[in-house]
């Protein structure tokens, strides 16, 4: 379900110590530099064996793969979601996996019934359904979908006048508060975007809202960005995005069971003890049905960033329009069939590499996730051909194909949840993907594993411009990035990969149990704006996405060397000095936030005070002052410089010891070996709490969460950065220990590991 | 025709000096600050008349005038524009103004034929009217009106594919051609705004198209601002923007006798041999009428910021709209009738203030420009009634009623050119307006007058808020400026004063025989969007503009007291340390223009060397790698610096003099205030040089003018900044040397007056 195709990479300062060490040993070929965790001739064995995956995959594969997946819908719990577990089942069988499927029980409710309707000043009565397309035969396929709506919206049957919020972010609320509006018990009509969609009926029942609806505006992701379908790809007027809204920033996974796998005689919450499912109903609809409604609403005009693309003056109501809005829910547990298929270790069986995509879709899920699992497919195949000529990987292979991703990460997050312990003590790295796409490689993930990924980058061609893909996703950052993006981009040596927010599978992993992760795509010359609607299937993919697949075979080339890599180093290839240095860019961003935030209520209040709020007021409008802004304390920030300091310290120390070890010429025994691996894995759960994140406690990580309020939205240093947003400064001062804490625990772990390097 | 209402006021640095020194001495009663240029007594004096001022205004004149004024169409040429300078005439005479109507003969196109249709893909006839809206009879007077067209297109019968161009500037033509697109024999279709409409056709045929059409897009005064008209007060889709497209920063007036008077026998040039009439023809249409149009086009996408607001994905073209464009015009010449009435001085009657406002309209112009010219009658009203009652001004009160302002500064231009040499002797100021509506003070003008505007500004009050203007025009400075704009609002004693662009009648004033001039006028709580429509009438005005002309009532106030301080004064309210710390801005933005420009050529040139360009071009879609840039020189701004510290130890100067004397108690004799007010006159005569600007010798002011490219936008130090805009390094090395001169020139005319004060 992640939303965002085109993720621009960031860069950033990091030592050039990076480049010089940190490396096994010195390439014997000096042109081509040895890789991160290799020694120079295992190294050239690698590439080798990289090629062989590069030969063994199949364009045609994925096509057909991905003809066979979509041919219906196959949302969780749907017949066609059972086929497809079998098949890809069947697939990683005959590739030689040793291939289970496990099945999980989480609540998934359906509806039974959806009405909305306007009331007043007149009656309008939406479609609530996505037409078939001419030339479009998967669009015809309407008794076997979904039809559009929310999953985990709570049961209700609402009636009130309607007021836009916008997109319903926190920010939009408190527009309205200075326009003298109050959504309480009204129902709200938002956009999607600018935030996960279960932030806005959250926010919207934080305010008192009874009810929501959710639109896609045209200025997003229809005629406002291009053609619409079947012109173009964009999103058509009667295109509805499905999802989930249930409160994920909270816990991911089955609402009835958080923390424990929704295995059959789990024990269960009762369903009104779920803290995910929404307070107030809420349905999405297409622009189409959503004009009459945005038409009928009076009230003060909005500010030129509240306004669509829709040909109308948008007004903030309350009202006239009235709107009625009823929804029924069957609430029922619905079983779900996670694929895993392992390729076990010949030398550390019991260290694990994980590969994941998920398969299941809201309808037919061309590119969300069809896209990502056949290219996940086709590297497995390919792997699995090594395998049959003999070849064995060093540590353990783990292939997921999840189920019920699009729900709430159901499959990832039961499975997890139901294997910690063994994930705690055995898991190296998640490598997630779920949509592909042309265009440029987006990279987010544990900064541990940034040099190594951008050692893969740089090893994979892209097909429209025969340089390295490493090479064009800096060009993009040279081209549209910040002043701060393009200045990193000419002197980092490394791309620096952004952080996880939530959004896909890899959340149960990196940030419920501490392991290290990636997520990959590629994206960004699309033309999509068909996520979660009936229209993101193969006629559209294979129009306006990745039509010859081009972009499904490099991504299994990347997926398939970073599986590969990770298996097969020397030395894990995790590498600390750009961590340190992406953290220090962390600290400095909190840091300045506070600053700005500080300033902002200086300013905000000179300007309250001084009465230019009043005076610029139309009198013929109503606007109200805005509450005087308490002042913003200096925060002893010191406890995280300190900590980071270490860090520092340490990543250089650990570079250092890898490298003199290499020069030693003394490799590591196969003892040695699992001693070290431990650590490092150990480095990634170094940087979890066992409490949790403050008010969140499935939420363990300290440097990535999803936000609060963003849901997608990383949120970095999330126990000190969310405080001060929120403004809860003892919260955000007890943060910066937290942070401290973790962030040393994290140095002493590469301590560790530099210590038995030593050895 | 002033196009923006709300144009904010800025401040900025200025020395205190100005607050204790540059009066004439201190008040009377220490509450109340001296006027500047008055004593303490006569300041007082000055106050109490212009109470009385005050209390002889009445909104329900003003309201009445409006009625009459615009109870019918009346555009130059048209019966009603003539009945309408007679009653003005009348009035002014009626009031104790010894009055002239004077005729000139300028070249003024009206329509013949007009024909424009999309005849492919499909056929489209737009309807190019105006139709009556309910409620609004003057909108029915059709027969009356001119129809929808822009003055000084040449005629023409074109047939072309067409390409859509943005807002037809050249930053518009950069992004076309990186597209890969020519309009070389092509018609483009460009929406108003973001430049003087005649830009457009200009750049237009600069780049080879073979006619233009204008719209309003519905983004910029639509429904994408508001509610349109009659439910509220912005454009509708049937609602077209008329107005002059002649190339009026080449020269302004009558297109056949620039730099002279079109008097009955003037020579006049050839039609053929006529520099600003276009060289392609142009047609103006409504957003009604453009969506077929547009619909048509195809090609590539736009990108984010060309995207209007009608409810398609605009395309560039070219095609396969193909567009069939015919327009003939009967080239006439055409009286119009100038109202100048004269109060003559008691004591300088040979020194003018003259105060002036247009009154003929594209159709009833309520707005545009019948609410200035109001406020001048309310004001011309009041200030007879002074006269009744015995008081005569020190200096000559000069009130002119402009006919044909609209098609092009007419009836100003061609009375100043025909009056130039009496206008430079005796002219001390020129004080227009031209629109007025609910909100804000909008200052413009030349920097010298700007402590003196700001008292004035300190002194009336606003109707809406019952602070001063001044407080109130600073409070929008406080919320909407940019940081530098809110830092000078917090720390500069005085609203800096915005320089003049064009598109009123203070060019000739100003730009062409260098007289000091202000331009007048509130706004920015107005719902307009009908600017040169049929429907900127009565009934729009009374519903969205300034119902009960209270606004009306302060632009008479403040216009008044302008015009009384400038008759009145001991000492002529100049003022020089804000017109040096003006300047220091401007010289230090063409500074940052060249060092910004500079960076820029460096960081393009990297971009291309490096391929950044060509790695994200999607290979789907046309690009051209944009071409290498050339470095930008450093220039010697010395000469530029030189003059400008020998203006500020000047300014200092003269505000030390004025103050001395006044210290010294020796008023001045009446001579020696002639010498004195003829030396300040010639202190903005000092900033012209006779050879213009380059390419347009018409234009002599170096410090203000209209942007060659911008037309209305101003362009300061125009010698200079447009040099460097256009990369013509000697031309600014150039331009330097003139300002530099001019600068200096104007430095040691204020040494002269400074020394007559020391006598």
């Amino acid at each position: 379900m992640r939303r965002s195709m085109h993720r621009p990479v960031r860069f950033g300062f990091v030592l050039l110590l990076l480049l010089s060490l940190g490396r096994f040993a010195a390439a014997a070929d000096e042109t081509v530099p040895a890789l991160l965790g290799f020694s120079a001739e295992r190294s050239a064995a690698e590439r080798a064996l990289e090629k062989k995956l590069d030969a063994a995959l199949d364009r045609e594969d994925q096509k057909a793969w991905m003809k066979r997946l979509t041919a219906h819908p196959h949302h969780i719990g749907s017949e066609y979601d059972r086929q497809n577990s079998l098949f890809i089942a069947d697939l990683f069988r005959s590739w030689g996996f040793t291939t289970r499927i496990e099945d999980f029980y989480p609540l998934f409710p359906t509806p039974k019934e959806r009405v909305l309707e306007l009331i007043a000043p007149t009656r309008f009565q939406p479609t609530l359904s996505e037409p078939p397309v001419p030339g479009d035969a998967s669009s015809a396929q309407s008794a076997e979908m979904l039809p559009p709506f929310n999953a985990y919206s709570i049961d209700g049957d609402v009636t009130g006048e309607l007021v836009y919020v916008n997109y319903g972010i926190p920010d939009d609320y408190e527009q309205l508060e200075r326009r003298g509006i109050d959504v309480a018990g009204k129902i709200v009509i938002a956009r999607y975007g600018h935030s996960w969609r279960g932030i806005k009926p959250k926010v919207a029942a934080e305010h008192g809202a009874i009810g929501c609806i959710l639109y896609s505006d045209p200025a997003d992701d229809g005629y406002g960005v291009g053609d619409v379908y079947p012109k173009g790809g964009w999103r058509n007027d009667r295109a509805v995005q499905r999802g989930s809204v249930a409160d994920g920033p909270l816990h991911s996974g089955d609402p009835l069971t958080p923390g424990v796998g929704a295995t059959k005689d789990a024990q269960r919450l009762d369903r009104k003890d779920a803290k995910t499912i929404t307070k107030i109903p809420v349905l999405p609809i297409s622009y189409g049905d959503a004009l009459p409604f945005l038409k009928a609403l009076d009230g003060p005009v909005v500010p030129p960033d509240w306004r669509g693309a829709l040909p109308i003056a948008y007004h903030f109501g309350p009202g006239p329009a009235k709107v009625h809005l009823k929804l029924v829910f069957d609430w029922k547990l619905t079983p779900i069939h996670d694929v895993i298929a392992v390729l076990p270790g010949a030398e550390l069986p019991d260290e694990w590499v994980i590969r994941g995509n998920h398969y299941d879709a809201w309808v037919h899920g061309a590119l969300d996730p069809i896209s990502g699992m056949v290219a996940v497919l086709s590297e497995a195949k390919a792997i699995g051909a090594l395998a049959k000529d003999g070849w064995r990987p060093r540590r353990t292979l783990v292939y997921a194909a999840w189920d019920a991703e699009e729900p709430g990460l159901l499959g990832s997050v039961e499975w997890a949840e139901t294997h910690a312990d063994e994930l705690r003590a055995k898991a190296i790295a998640y490598v997630n993907s779920d949509s592909n796409s042309r265009g440029y490689l987006g990279i987010r993930g544990s900064s541990s594993l940034e040099a190594m990924i951008n050692d893969v980058a740089r090893d994979v061609v892209d097909p429209e411009k025969s340089v390295s893909v490493w090479t064009r996703a800096r060009a993009t950052a040279l081209i549209d990035g910040t002043a701060e993006e393009k200045r990193e981009a000419r002197d980092r040596p490394n791309l620096r990969i952004g952080p996880l927010g939530s959004g896909s599978d890899y959340t149960p992993f990196i940030q419920h149990l501490g392991i290290a992760a990636l997520d990959l795509g590629y994206g960004g010359e699309e033309q999509y704006g068909q996520y979660h609607t009936a229209y993101d299937n193969f006629e559209h993919f294979s129009r306006f996405v990745d039509p010859d697949f081009a972009y499904g075979v490099i991504l299994a080339q990347t997926g398939g060397r970073t599986v590969l890599r990770l298996a097969e180093a020397d030395v894990l290839p995790f590498e600390f000095t750009g961590s340190a240095d992406t953290i220090s860019k962390y600290v400095d961003e909190v840091t300045k936030l506070a600053d700005d935030l500080r300033d902002k209520a200086v300013e905000e209040n000179l300007r309250i005070d001084d009465g230019s709020y009043a005076l610029t007021f139309d009198p013929k409008e109503t606007h109200v002052v805005p509450k005087r802004q308490e002042a913003v304390p200096y925060l002893n920030f010191a406890p995280l410089r300190n900590s980071l300091a270490a860090l520092q310290a340490s990543a250089r120390a650990y570079s250092k010891a890898v490298t003199a070890r290499a020069a030693a010429g003394k490799p590591l025994s196969t003892e040695e070996r699992a001693e070290l691996d431990r650590l490092l894995i150990g480095t990634e759960r170094a940087l979890t709490r066992p409490e949790g994140l403050p008010g969140r406690p499935w939420f363990v990580h300290q440097i990535d969460a999803p936000g609060f309020y963003t849901g997608y939205g990383a949120k970095t240093l999330p126990a000190v950065r969310e405080a001060i947003e929120q403004k809860k400064w003892d919260a955000a001062a007890r943060g910066v220990d937290t942070v401290a804490a973790a962030v040393s625990a994290y140095a002493a772990q590469i301590d560790r590991a530099a210590a038995t390097l030593a050895k």
